[in-house]
């Protein structure tokens, strides 16, 4: 790609916005100029502006430290400056100003949970359900959109158990699981978590991530139907999610039932054959394994393998009978990079890819 | 109890040990006179034994730091000292020891796994299957044993929720379970889990775990039948087994299906009235309540609830509806209390009530 | 004492404040029978109040879960109802409510950093410099309140090397000292220090902590100059503070220099003998010895020794050569026990004792 | 350099030898050829030798998961395969055995502590003091060794405030310091320190760790005399050495005294000049900057700044007055990188480098 994209990043300085600066910095297809956030930042540098509180490893991106932060209502000035945005934006604002943008003929590919359950918005995990993106005329057209649209992608907590649930569903037909996550407190954001509440100590509930875990991947697994994205129904998950004192990574206990009960050598043999993203698009972000398999008994472990594929690779192991359904595993993603800005950024290359951007 | 009776600590030494000797330093019905551990201790006073070893806050109880230790081979001596005794002996020593206290004449009221799936040793929970030491006297006269017996507890890991759960199978039938555990490190003894292993960081396996967890609780809920314990076959269970950065207490995620499904009021009120060990015992380290639950929406958590009843008690929250199962709740219980040195003095306790000490 | 003293507690729902309402339930000489917050809270019951935001374990005690919250403002009414407050305020607001509930008559025993710099009012731990209080007359006549006073306590950071510093400045003459703290995240309230900052990190910067560390001190070994108590000067103390991830109880390394260098045994044998609080006065929250030296070479640990003495105990080991000064120890104290509520109340039942309440 | 340098490791499975395998996997300079371990794993491949306990993130290099591990006894053999030598021995062997290596015509860059203290061994930081390298011909004529020689590199206490405090002594003369460090779990290896240990706690003592810290850096600043290297007795440091909750990075708090006093810009000024290794090498594992200040008030932390210059750069932070002595500030460094396996590798790079290999 000789002449890179050059994109906008909506609550930039957030901590989910932190890492799409982090991850967005040297990207070989898009080029950060814009940045947009609150009236508090507005005018600052990026670099002034999360002084003091930019929580990744290694500093400021130096490409990205001097650049002018606006506000997310400078919305004319975002569509001159760049050809799409990434939303980082928190849920409260999200849904108001990822529409405005996208009537200003701006596409929005949105962290936010805003529009996970908007009908005929796409909620995209390359390796599963790209052809939702087909959706996406559809929207434009019955909503006035020129040239805006928005794309999300689904909750952290899923993208654990999703994938390798995916590549077997393919074949076998998922029938019901019952999953239990450990989930990392970066996932809270910053502050997020408060260290009293979580040192030496689980919380066996967060607010609103069961409903997300199980309702979510229904429309992953759905399919265009007319105008809109009608859920999977037949499909059941419970899930029971945990905050652990994990910095990153969330984990997953997964019991499953398939339609029909493959062997043991089926599923591993799946795994590792899932190709996850059509191989005629080569992605940047795109990990060169989807899912692996760890044959220790003990893996996938948060701290050793939460890295996997730059962090976008989804890692199971444990794969064994389960004496109430089918089989029990384990999976793990890294909830800040696959599960946000990562898997953000991916669906943003996915839609260069296929020609929307 | 005007007198107290005398009783002695097989392994004394050792982290299971030492909590017995905690929690025996001021017990009202029992005085130790008796310690004994490995060929290294011996000889040497209790405080000496333990120092630069002793994991529990506070120091060596005054009252025993005094007492000299013996080696677990001076079985003529316990026998001389004390009415029956407690052991915390390593599973690899147990099962040897065990039984040459009992056919020596000595009680043995057990923490070790050896004996647990042998099937005329009862593995009792006195809140559920206390009916289970009926087969004392036929164990004494299957091996010819005079007055020594053994009887023994379950793995801590099930405490959390195999209490719960038997109040429910007693009126609704329990079918199956899908249970996730985060366990405590102090379950694992001392040095046990390396701190590298386990800061920032979930291991999703532990030695041996998911088959006890699955395995003891049909022993738990079978019958006397004939000379053995059968154990109940009808009951599913399936368990997946963490270790997570908690100091003490054990939490699961239970999803569960019944015979009958209740009403969530019928659950509610059940776990109110759950009386635990028959009434007419009025046993020193039974907490006021079994089981507690709470109501607010993020409870039970470990560093919060595990020393509920000095931890004997099993807290119990965020019962819901489950999509796969009938109904999904947390259980916590404290893994070296009552999943361990407690809930063996528990035992002791329940068969001088019993009348068989 | 037969009938108990009625006292009130300011800034009751935040987390000093429910330290001192856990302390003060069953408190032998004080019964709290006037709770008060901000406007957000007043009206309900404090059961109410702190619903969700009940840090401490066990629950909100039963004595207390009825009473209602009134607001700071209602200061007519502090007044009819207890014979004098413990003030938990927070600092912004501490200054300005401490003198109106003085100047009403009120005397306040606080925790709050807002008056331990003002001249004329006290800042004292029992144990050093209860003398310090014999300037209550002349702050009152001064500043013309009638029966009202202010007294404070210390920042927690220095408790766990004051005290053993003190018992050896009266024999030896205390010169210098290199201080290093190792403090627990409580000592930042709740939420306080975010997982996010803390897990698997130091944060070598408390705002504010170093100059108390520093300063505070000087004032503690002051002495009373006409009005006002005067600082000694003579003193130096540099102080590094550091946030570890511990949960409770901060931990000093000190390096300190006299005036006259004492052997190993006299200062072994000074916090031997070290009794703290004049002999004549049995406060309930006194602890049986104010300093415990720890033989073993690790000790003390905030982990194991944060509770002796119910957390009233200061810990003290390693007595060591110094290379560049004289000596080097270890000193540990629980930061919201003797470091907040338990020391407030400490301060309140001598002001009872020594007959100014 | 066209052709790489056939290189040995000595312990290579234990975690320190998993450091050294980690590092030179894709070594610019070096080949591993050979490792060693103890007769448990030899005959193994590496990968098998380590299998269940490699203890770094990602895999067993690829490069070197099929060599075939010797036993550190077959001497010859390594003679045969290697230039050099690193040994991660544990010190119980190091002695005897590095000395059997030098014997033998190979030299040895060791981690070890066996001969820091050895008067003709230098001890080596290549920033500091690699001037001191011009012993090794003494070395090898005194103890009549042709090929063979021993450099060793110190303790990774030191590392942390080492470096910053020998870019000032070269100036302003180092007079005394004290020195608290704070230090990582990851120092002590593996399984290494219970989790029950230092899970919400600090332990305020580390075998050993205060002589090195003290005695360490007098031979670093000393000179060659004769046929040893002299100590530098004028400079006196006093240690208090912490394990605290931290799996990487040893944190520092100093407080310095110097021959002449500077002023901060002076300090500022000649950590920022500081270059470290002569400039005319160019070594591979040598960072762009030796010394990084950082301006923000609450750094350096460990798990933000550990991995600076690839866990090479010492990260120093909060330079101010100190009441006692000059000046304090905070030191950080990654102790398994700089203050292990890296230092080690970048001490036989600069052996290449002045011609000793």
């Amino acid at each position: 790609m000789k002449d890179k994209i050059n994109v906008g990043v909506l609550g930039a300085t957030g901590m989910v916005g932190q890492n799409y600066i982090s991850l967005l910095a040297d990207h070989p297809w898009f080029r950060v100029n814009h940045v947009a956030a609150s009236s508090r930042s507005a005018g600052k540098t990026y670099g002034e502006a999360v002084r003091g509180r930019w929580h990744l490893t290694g500093d400021v991106p130096g490409s990205l430290r001097d650049i002018t932060v606006s506000t997310i209502d400078e919305i004319e000035l975002a569509r001159e400056k760049c050809t799409f945005v990434f939303s980082a934006l928190g849920s409260h604002v999200a849904r108001e100003y990822e529409e405005r943008y996208a009537v200003a003929g701006i596409p929005v590919v949105s962290n936010a949970s805003a529009h996970r359950s908007t009908p005929d918005v796409p909620m995209v995990i390359p390796e599963i359900n790209y052809h939702h993106l087909d959706i996406i005329p559809i929207q434009q057209r019955t909503r006035g959109w020129v040239r805006g649209f928005i794309v999300v992608k689904p909750n952290c907590s899923l993208q654990s158990y999703m994938t390798p649930l995916y590549a077997l569903h393919e074949k076998f037909g998922l029938k019901q699981a019952v999953i239990t996550t450990m989930q990392a407190v970066s996932g809270a954001g910053h502050p997020g978590v408060s260290s009293l509440d979580i040192m030496d100590n689980v919380i066996p509930f967060i607010q609103g991530e069961e409903e997300k875990s199980e309702n979510e991947p229904l429309k992953i697994l759905g399919s265009i139907d007319g105008s809109v994205i009608s859920n999977n129904e037949k499909v059941k998950i419970s899930a029971h999610c945990n905050r652990v004192p994990v910095i990153h990574g969330h984990t997953a206990c997964v019991s499953v039932e398939f339609e029909r009960k493959p062997t043991r050598d089926e599923i591993l043999g799946t795994w590792k054959d899932f190709r996850g993203i059509s191989p005629k698009y080569d992605l940047p972000s795109s990990p060169r394994r989807a899912i692996i398999y760890r044959e220790e008994p003990d893996r996938p472990q948060p701290r050793l393998d939460r890295d996997a594929g730059n962090g976008m690779t989804v890692v199971v192991g444990r794969l064994r009978d389960c004496n109430v359904l089918h089989y029990r595993f384990v999976g793990l993603s890294h909830n800040t990079v696959r599960g946000a800005a990562g898997g953000g950024i991916l669906n943003g290359e996915l839609l260069v890819a296929m020609g929307y951007l």
